[in-house]
């Protein structure tokens, strides 16, 4: 079954495995006249680049995108953006031995069960650097809803116990795991460094702020914004939890407590609070959408593990090669990128939701 | 924007408003041959039936559903299954007043927002008994599964702070609040007393299993199996979290000890540990599935509320009429009915991976 | 496989057999503020009721439909319009005798192949009457696209070899057969009494005429605009071709005589002629949009035909019943409803074409 | 609106522009273990590269495709295969005259009406060149389709008032039209030297012959295996007409002898004549699929032809460049490639009708 399409006025499709020739995604739907050009999107890959930092694999690629089609002088035609990244540094022997046996927490054995068989090299198609189509894709649908006013910012909210205490996005980019809280990313580099030390890894949560969304977007039922974002963020590899606003503690709320007031501020409707995180009903509110997605820990530790090889041999391994010690930093750009897709496909989708909008 | 249905070989479209003259589902790519009556359906049907409990809405409804296609000589002929239930006790008089202003923490601003007005009366269509079309789907599609060997048990897991410390099949139908465990009930109910008391109301987690999935379901990239469930979970309208096997605890843990090791079973691979929750990259790994969704308090209190009404002016409301003090209860089926229609069009869309599945 | 449901931005799923309790469609996607009451869609349905002439079934069904959910205060509210049409008049007994065989030209020995077993009254989801669904959602796209100025116009073309030689939309109505022509329309139902005395019947084409489409309706690739028009109505049971403007003739043509040349009216760049039928390239030019439909003779005749029972015995068989000896004059309406709601689906996709729409 | 992406198990995506840096397809899908490699698709490419006589345009393109994706070890891993053709003869100079003008019979009006600007070189996204991508995708499908016993059989049924008298397979190849009729493609071909003489064109008919299908493919209703075929084959760019079996002839014809008479040949129930073809009531029923796409004359002529620039002054046009004087021979292997992948997608669509197959 076709897994690598999404979106219904937007639609990403995405292609491409860790070891094979290139990876890529063809973007369709993209309003006609944006100005765009491979700039717009190499910046996005750069941020999930590996290699920029001792926290992240050393594998050294460039990954240089170069857009295929959809562009003529300058600006998109309405038709598809083609978009390729060549692989450039794939060591497909660093790889031989894991063809042999299931590695924990990966999808090895899956793929097989599904499959009958598996691209080992990498992980394949299962691979982190299949993120690699969504973040072109999420550069270009940001673009977009830059140029209708709609921001997104995107960080590390925590990493295994240590969070941010303060929200400086300033700072993001101050240090090497994405946390607007230099502080923090301090403890958090500390206690990464312990961790690779004796071979193991940690998870965390990326949190993202979309601000600037109008009231309105998402469709009630099934097509819920908030639900839609929750497929494109829990699609990521990783991903284990997602929740927007006040989320899992919402549970533990009361209703007096957990309602947002509505006021009115200079003749506008607003709310006083954002427990709702910006959603309503699967429609957005007009507050800023806030949400968080809860990323495990990377799977390749070199520490001994127990596991089966493909003749259901229990045996020890240790996994070699090159990883990070945690996903979270390269991830965010990833979560962005998702939440971007989902948000340009809903703004699109409620192009026609009152016949007087047809009427204009 | 449609969106109404969901599904790619199943697909289900549900219908109807709170006082609507009926609600209902359509249910398509059921495949033939299945024995399905209107029994099978009202089943799952009580178990979100109002009136239930001193902590459910006190609105009397029968909730009769009537198959009026798809069914021939007892047995589902492959073609769409129509399923209605009339809505019966609806007292338009008792909303006539919220017409006038946006309650807090419900969809009137966004409904108002989105499409320019909105069926007041109970909440339209955004009101919890648009989950009746769900249930209906839910019954179908676990049948389906049942046959299959793939058996869904769905619970409360919290209340408030009030967690259940055993896990007790039996004890879920002698207790009001359906959890596993009469004794957690008990202190849960106690609290939920309280609140009523007040006019406030609280929120919980429901959790689900599910047993005998085969490994292979679940399409890698956008059509992950957690994702979809993600996805269908988070458009009940009050779920703000979900999560998978260790969902946001992972996001504490270290690779070393959230990996799950495999190991050989009587020949058979299996995995030691479940932190995965029974999905490995996107792709069921032959584990019970467990999820969690967390589901905000009711938002209709009866305590004092600060809101604006349609002409902007700031005032006080206290929400009248028939309120649940807690939705959790009435939406563990709900949340059933979400996993069973994801499982099921799981199942179906994994019956050509492998060529050799063809060849047969 | 789900084969109900049909659109992208609107969506319209049917549901319903010949002798079930009822028949229905769920279409969703409407823009909200639509006035629709249940006579807007009478009035569709009558024109496809039988009952009407001699050539149509005598079969007595009043077909009198109810909208269920969707509108509020005689607008639509931008949910899901469920509209339900009961049958009344089923004789199931009349069919009891054709489940035991294939009837020549029906689809019972398909869909016995197809899952195992079937319901033999009157032909169950094959049906006929499955296309009360389609005109229920014919009729609601249809006066979505009156209030925007596009027209719908549709009427039989020919009967057998009775071809109309002007086109007078008054005579439409004023025959048995929808032909805007009397004189063709009279010799046609000289035919049609002839081939009636034998049990025969015969085929027609139907012709459609849509106008008002603003140049630019259609995406390129898959989603052209005639594409999804052949679709819509090929879908229509007992249509055997589809051809847009010149369709079949532009195959024999040249291209200097088939090429519409663009000249300039008033300002306004027009075709000066209308060989392409509306459509360029898959998208609509602007010109009025002008397509045929192949209808087959109705397969049920009562002159006696070879054919199987299910045992695979050889037998010959002759159809009694309720059955027309054409299907075109019923079928005019269905054709035109399947057009409304493909070109009301295009037009709402091509909301976002250019960014700079999203700008205003 | 994305419109570049076709198929419900099977996901086709295409991609390019006739002077961009290269076309290609995205196949999402197949299933695992398929052999596949270059060739395969090579020489279905083969087939419709320009340069292969005096018929068809002297651009001279390899059109030699690079899989990038999707192929491990000689065999499919069930992931998207992505596969790209680089444009390597791209003369963009030729193009920049029409920048300033529609030429008649193409989409250049009403690309413009629809983005506001369009890729003016050699019709962009509406090039013929755009079919690459579909003779891709259905050289991958028909792979699958060839282990599963189905065949496809493609060819030129006529060019202008020429058709075929004849049906030898074997001839099809020894003509630079792919008539099955050596005697009719030596007319056909003197006709053609005629009208390039005039520097006018022509259209024809592709017909297609499908053998293998297994009764019980495509669903009742809307998903309906011709609809399917008609969007398909409607989706090519020259098409204006498409029937099946006897199509516009069955509209003139009885029922007496337009049914086909079901009969037992050696135990197995087959039809004893096909006018049909192959389809009743939506889904194969086992006899051949016989189908038939009329396509018009090549726009680009260079006779003198009126028309308008795009400040609107009418003016008169002579197309220069490399263009076919009949797109017929070209399309057959388009027109099977987009059956192809209709075929595919019905036969993995219906492998859960029955729940008896579920239960193996």
């Amino acid at each position: 079954m076709a897994g690598s399409s999404l979106g219904n006025i937007i639609k990403v499709t995405t292609w491409g495995e860790s070891h094979g020739k290139a990876l890529g995604a063809v973007v369709d739907g993209i309003p006609a006249g944006l100005p765009l050009c491979e700039d717009d999107i190499q910046l996005y890959l750069n941020r999930r680049k590996p290699g920029q930092s001792s926290y992240t694999t050393p594998r050294k690629e460039d990954d240089v995108c170069e857009i295929l089609s959809g562009v003529f002088e300058g600006k998109t035609t309405g038709t598809p953006i083609s978009v390729m990244v060549k692989n450039t540094n794939q060591k497909s022997k660093d790889y031989s031995e894991i063809a042999g046996y299931y590695r924990p927490g990966h999808a090895d054995f899956t793929f097989d069960s599904k499959y009958g068989f598996r691209d080992y090299r990498g992980g394949g198609r299962s691979s982190g650097r299949e993120t690699i189509g969504r973040v072109i894709a999420g550069a270009i649908c940001a673009k977009v809803l830059n140029t209708l006013g709609i921001k997104l910012y995107t960080y590390t909210k925590s990493i295994g116990d240590i969070q941010i205490n303060k929200n400086n996005p300033d700072e993001m980019w101050q240090n090497p795991v994405f946390m607007p809280d230099n502080d923090a990313a301090k403890t958090a580099c500390e206690y990464l460094d312990k961790l690779k030390e004796k071979g193991d890894s940690t998870g965390g949560i990326v949190e993202g702020i979309i601000e600037g969304v109008p009231a309105g977007l998402g469709d009630p039922v099934f097509e819920k914004l908030d639900a839609n974002l929750a497929k494109a963020i829990f699609s990521i590899g990783a991903v284990k939890g997602f929740e927007i606003g006040d989320g899992f503690e919402a549970a533990k709320a009361t209703g007096s407590t957990n309602n947002d007031s509505f006021i009115n501020k200079d003749g506008i409707v607003i709310k006083e609070t954002n427990h709702s995180g910006g959603i309503l009903g699967g429609i957005s509110d007009g507050s800023a959408i806030v949400y968080r997605a809860a990323i495990k820990p990377t799977p390749s530790i070199s520490m001994t593990q127990k596991t089966v090889d493909k003749d259901g041999k229990e045996i020890e391994v240790s996994i070699k090669g090159r990883h990070d010690p945690i996903i979270v930093p390269r991830a965010v750009v990833v979560v962005e990128a998702m939440a971007a897709i989902t948000i340009l496909d809903a703004y699109l989708m409620n192009r026609s939701s009152k016949l007087s909008d047809l009427e204009q």
